[in-house]
């Protein structure tokens, strides 16, 4: 039988972006924002968009990002019963495009490159789950949408929820009863 | 009313990417392929696929692509009625992701970042109209597939086929009707 198909966001989901994001951001902006300054705020209102494009633009921002918890486990394991496509925003950000592979055969090298996309806009992309922690992404996918749990997203209510990788494979495994 | 959408492909359908694939190949490696000696094979057939991969890998190839005739016109009225996706199988040559972008950049600044794609396989895109070169995007593919004429495809016969930019944009504007 024909696997279902996943959709897994990096930045937030597979890379644990938030600390080395406002690490970077303060060194760089001479700002003092924390994990817990920015929780419950949405990207745009915890940072200052150019600002935030700068830090986002530097050689090896992505390249460096520290793996989630769970992450490559849950992957592994999900890939038995799934087929999982990974699906980054990163065409805004020529610099992290091939960063984002370089980093993807580090720590997932069973993720082949067929399997990669990198994009813009995730409107068009169909598949039978979507797993992100942007609304902007998850609120048009066209299979079911999985809210997994960061800093900005946690007043968000209307999409099914996972707070991390354990959560997210009990989920998505209780599909396949 | 919401546009329709369309994938449209780069190498072989916006980038004419024949004839300095030969002329970069031949220079690689000693050999003496033309364009007449490769009509009708398939890439694996035509090409020694290491030493393809090589060319490709190279810097700046696909930076300097010509464009093909009559693209940017044909993409520009096309946006009028129809909302395009640019989508690029890039994955496999990570060289490639950042240069894709610098191009489009360059020559089709009307393209946002939004809506370019980088991936490996192309079943997951689910976009109204697909046009490709190969076959093995086009097979797969959700929306109506058309298979843009390049030396590795003219004797294949399965695919609604357009000869250049001039016979798209008549094929696709005749669905508006």
């Amino acid at each position: 039988m024909k696997k279902k198909t996943i959709a897994i966001d990096m930045d937030g989901v597979l890379a644990d972006i938030e600390v080395q994001l406002i690490e970077h951001y303060n060194k760089a902006h001479g700002t003092t924002l924390s994990k817990e300054s920015i929780q419950g705020l949405a990207e745009d209102d915890a940072f200052d968009r150019p600002l935030l494009r700068s830090v986002l633009n530097a050689d090896n921002f992505f390249r460096t990002l520290p793996v989630m918890d769970d992450a490559v486990e849950s992957l592994l394991r999900l890939q038995e019963n799934f087929e999982i496509f990974i699906v980054s925003a990163a065409t805004e950000f020529p610099v992290s495009l091939a960063e984002k592979v370089d980093w993807l055969g580090e720590h997932f090298p069973f993720i082949k490159w067929e399997n990669i996309i990198l994009c813009g806009s995730k409107r068009i992309i169909n598949t039978d789950f979507m797993i992100d922690d942007h609304s902007k992404n998850l609120d048009y996918c066209m299979g079911k949408p999985i809210m997994f749990t960061a800093s900005h997203n946690i007043n968000q209510t209307h999409h099914l929820r996972v707070n991390n990788w354990k959560e997210a494979v009990e989920v998505l495994e209780k599909t396949l009863n």
